[in-house]
């Protein structure tokens, strides 16, 4: 299957913020890992373009364009903290410095750029880039064999080859990918070459980086959460072109061990603030949750890439749940503000920022926001795959005729799903509609008349494989009952705690929503219903979730903080609303875990 | 009331560790605050040899004063850190570099030596130092405005004082509270001189060490949790010896707030590792709880100091609760390993230390255990107040004259106590007895009789006024059924939990006596009944706590982390060990808060 890049019409959150960065020459580089934010909000800007050209967005690109050409060195060099501040210093530490991950985002900007508006400048800037790296790193003798502390370039590098077919491309990622872990230790032998004694890594273990064992031995999800899904995702990207079993087998086992010990409800990944990244199994908490959004944008990537690999509609459950939750919440209603950490429960501290001072997760949402299109539908050789559903219409090409698929629904605030198909002529293939996990009991109608699902959902898709005429009519009725979620016992934050979901939201409890009762004291009994009701009035329409709750009453413990007598409650209106729009309104309170009682 | 300092008999466990740090020059001062330990471990050896001379540990002391008196400079100085690295910069950095720290240390030391044993070398060197101090700090044109970040020499002088009558030490305790917080802010003077911009400070508050506004009109505790208890420490010895009513009130709002809205039930301190102490109201996490040894130590130092202002037993049960719980379990069952922190839920990853880097909690509780005799009881002109209970013999001076009081029970274990009071000859006196606040039910024998106890219980003390005989016996009976203890609502982390107490005892779960089910997966249903069970085979003689509970069972997960049914559980025998004792047998997860089922 081959990812459907473009839809021709999708109603967008506004779709690329401004670059604020005043790009004088005084102003480069001031981090880093600056390059890669520049890299970012090209690539953003050029998914918007892709949409909508924009003269005064393509005059800026244009000129951060010139900037580069003129920045880049006789050798093909660009990276500007480098090439500003210690030029003598180039390669000596992949370990922390970023200079191939700055590469990295750089690349994929100037595809995206190029792809959007067939501007080729940075593209071709890039491309003497890439040579000269290929010059750098390799297996020669006199080349290094190291690969960045900060995994990315290997996507960009894929993506490239995806673009030129250049097999040297390819090369370049499987290279970096395959030496990783490789000894001796390349961060040890950087270190000794820099005079430094290469157990003073901050991090302790090259787990942080994922590479404390060659990738292919990997068998647990560890360190930081952002690397170690750039490298996943790359791994399938990789699995993808080779045809390799191993790498693949790789992937499904690390797969498999951070769903099922390391992702929190909202599709967060990321336990600790300290490695930025994962600690134990089954270790979540809610409050001090990293979860950076970052890392949900990042596990979209992978998901996508494992659904490519295998149309298994559980990779396309956990993408969905990335994007309507740990993701989403990174951008404001507004597209304004940003999330750096997503937590699931809040004292009421934690605000997005208008800016952040590594704003690497801003450009990320955007560039996600901007390119979301690409997630709804694959085409293989005689079938249309539909991974996610919203009121969309797009072009898909099957055996090489376009068809057109027009979709009407207000997914995902309701299940009822819509699709004219329009292919060319009469034509068959086999349209696969994803079902997702968490819907029980789906229905089918074609052309007006009810279907049986029955036999034909395998692996989350329901294929309905017909000669299909222009103008047929598929309705498919994916039923969204709230519905209460509970966590695993090993996970001991959740104990006694329930969650709520409605289709692929996450819901969540926000201060705002309860005037009279403090969030912490909000209790939700297990056999009370939930009901889902439509809020026109709120962010222009959303559905709530509303329950007949209790609330643990302080008002009887005087100055105690511990008694031998368990709290009493009152009766509470719980109202929640959807994660991905907490913060929106009055900062306050919030969790998406509530005691039961 | 004035503090009783020494007991004759009380079986104590191992009394005070040896003495691990070479002390060649090559070791002297390693870290800045090197000396303030050395201080504490003369302090405890000090304590240690009131009960029982030793002339090894001797020998290492007065190795040690040879070495002071040798190492002090003309003018009185004396600080290893700065005379060995950094002589210039003496005084320049009050705010973070503990110099009059290590002073006070350094000085509680000598006096507990000089006590113990009338050797008073390390006193002179002592007093030379405090009397260079005294000419460098105070109001006087030339003198610094200033005080230590981390407060402590304030106890010290008041000790001096004590000891002393020399009025200018205590004055000199006083001015260094008072200077606190006064404009313009000490530390922004001092930063300002050393060319650095005050607005650095890594902490960003002045409230990690209390100086963001002068004593008197501070109305929250907050900051680093040591520094703070230190403080108040001071601060209502300061009441006590000036009876000022508005320090004595301030002390009073202070500890309010601590024990109303930021005490871990085990009395252990301080929510964050990040400032080593408190954040907001309420927030008291337990596996990531700092709750360091230090700090439940120090809050004892404070409650006696509160009790000797208001003989209140709600002083005397913090007190307790510390003693038995917080500050305990920082010291291994034999003497031989530390904990510096003290989460209450543990994946099993948290162990005691063998040493530690920063080993100030290691001296704290060691001179805390080996001075446990002085928090016992306190006298006043006609009357004697037990706090604590315990199989022990002392000689209290009432009046004038010398009254044995000669203990025998099992307390902890049991409430069952039993006294022989043993006047010189017939006195009258007022004997009070603590009646915990835990205590429901008390009962009294005097020489067998009971006595109705109605009416004679005035702020946690049982009175016995009367005229006492050589050999009259008093039975006290304070029921200790095992008891359920919650949390207040706003405490969200112990929402739907439940810990165990048995009279001063709070109680843990541990990995290691529940074989067959995992720590997180236990549950303590709401009714079942909670049994006290004698184990003589565990730590010679304990009492553990038993119940029929249930498990929550993984089972039937498969590899989900989430799922819309709640887990099942199945039948477990839960069992509780104190919470002193935990992480004394096996290492593995613990947790004090179990989720109610």
């Amino acid at each position: 299957m081959e990812a459907h890049g473009i839809i021709e019409s999708l109603t967008l959150p506004k779709p690329v913020p401004p670059l604020r960065i005043p790009l004088n020459r005084h102003d480069f580089s001031t981090q880093i890992f600056w390059d890669s934010d520049i890299g970012k909000w090209i690539e953003a800007a050029g998914y918007a373009l892709m949409h909508r050209r924009d003269a005064d967005i393509e005059a800026k690109v244009d000129h951060i364009a010139d900037l580069l050409e003129h920045g880049q060195l006789a050798d093909g060099y660009l990276n500007f903290w480098y090439i500003e501040r210690e030029p003598e210093k180039r390669w000596t530490n992949l370990r922390d410095n970023h200079e191939l991950y700055c590469a990295g985002h750089m690349l994929e900007g100037a595809l995206a750029y190029a792809q959007a508006t067939g501007k080729r400048k940075i593209l071709d800037v890039m491309l003497r880039y890439v040579d000269h790296i290929a010059t750098v790193f390799g297996p020669g003798d006199h080349q290094k064999k190291g690969y960045c502390g900060h995994q990315e370039i290997e996507l960009a590098l894929i993506k490239l080859y995806q673009e030129t077919k250049d097999r040297r491309h390819l090369d370049l990622a499987i290279y970096f990918i395959n030496q990783r872990g490789a000894k001796p230790h390349y961060f040890d032998v950087e270190a000794l070459a820099r005079g430094e004694d290469p157990k003073n890594f901050w991090a302790r273990s090259y787990e942080y980086n994922q590479s404390h064992a060659p990738v292919r031995q990997q068998k647990k999800v560890v360190g930081h959460a952002v690397r170690a899904m750039y490298m996943y995702a790359a791994m399938a990207d990789i699995a993808a072109e080779t045809g390799e079993a191993q790498l693949q087998q790789t992937c499904e086992r690390l797969w498999r061990d951070v769903i099922s010990t390391k992702l929190y409800v909202t599709a967060g990944l990321g336990s600790s603030a300290h490695n930025e990244g994962f600690t134990s199994d089954y270790d979540l908490p809610n409050d001090t949750a990293y979860s950076e959004t970052c890392a949900s944008v990042a596990l979209i990537f992978w998901a996508q890439r494992m659904l490519h690999l295998d149309l298994d509609g559980s990779y396309a459950d956990v993408l969905e749940q990335s994007l309507y939750n740990g993701a989403l919440a990174g951008l404001s209603r507004d597209g304004e503000n940003y999330f750096y950490e997503n937590p699931l429960e809040s004292n009421g501290n934690h605000r997005r920022w208008a800016w952040h001072p590594c704003p690497c997760c801003t450009m990320n949402v955007s560039r996600l926001v901007a390119s979301v299109g690409g997630y709804f539908c694959s085409t293989g050789d005689k079938s249309i795959a539909i991974h996610l559903y919203g009121g969309t219409k797009f072009t898909a090409v099957v055996s090489g005729r376009k068809v057109v698929i027009h979709e009407k629904s207000n997914y995902p605030w309701s299940g009822d799903i819509n699709l004219e198909v329009i292919p060319e002529a009469v034509q068959e293939f086999d349209l696969k509609l994803r079902i997702p996990g968490w819907a029980a009991g789906a229905k089918l109608w074609v052309n007006g008349r009810p279907v049986s699902t029955k036999g034909k959902v395998a692996t989350g898709y329901l294929s309905i494989d017909r000669s299909w005429k222009p103008g047929d009519r598929v309705r498919l009725l994916l039923p969204m009952p709230p519905e209460r979620i509970f966590a695993r016992p090993e996970v001991k934050m959740d104990a006694g705690r329930v969650a709520l979901r409605r289709g692929p939201l996450i819901y969540c409890f926000e201060q705002t929503d309860h005037p009279s009762q403090p969030v912490p004291s909000l209790r939700l009994p297990r056999n009370v219903p939930i009901k889902a009701i439509t809020r026109d009035d709120l962010f222009d329409g959303i559905v709530v979730l509303s329950a007949s709750g209790r609330a643990a009453k302080s008002s009887d413990w005087n100055n105690d903080l511990y008694r031998s007598k368990p709290a009493t409650s009152v009766a509470a209106k719980l109202n929640a609303v959807p994660y991905y729009l907490w913060s929106n309104r009055d900062a306050g309170p919030m969790s998406v875990w509530l005691p039961e009682i």
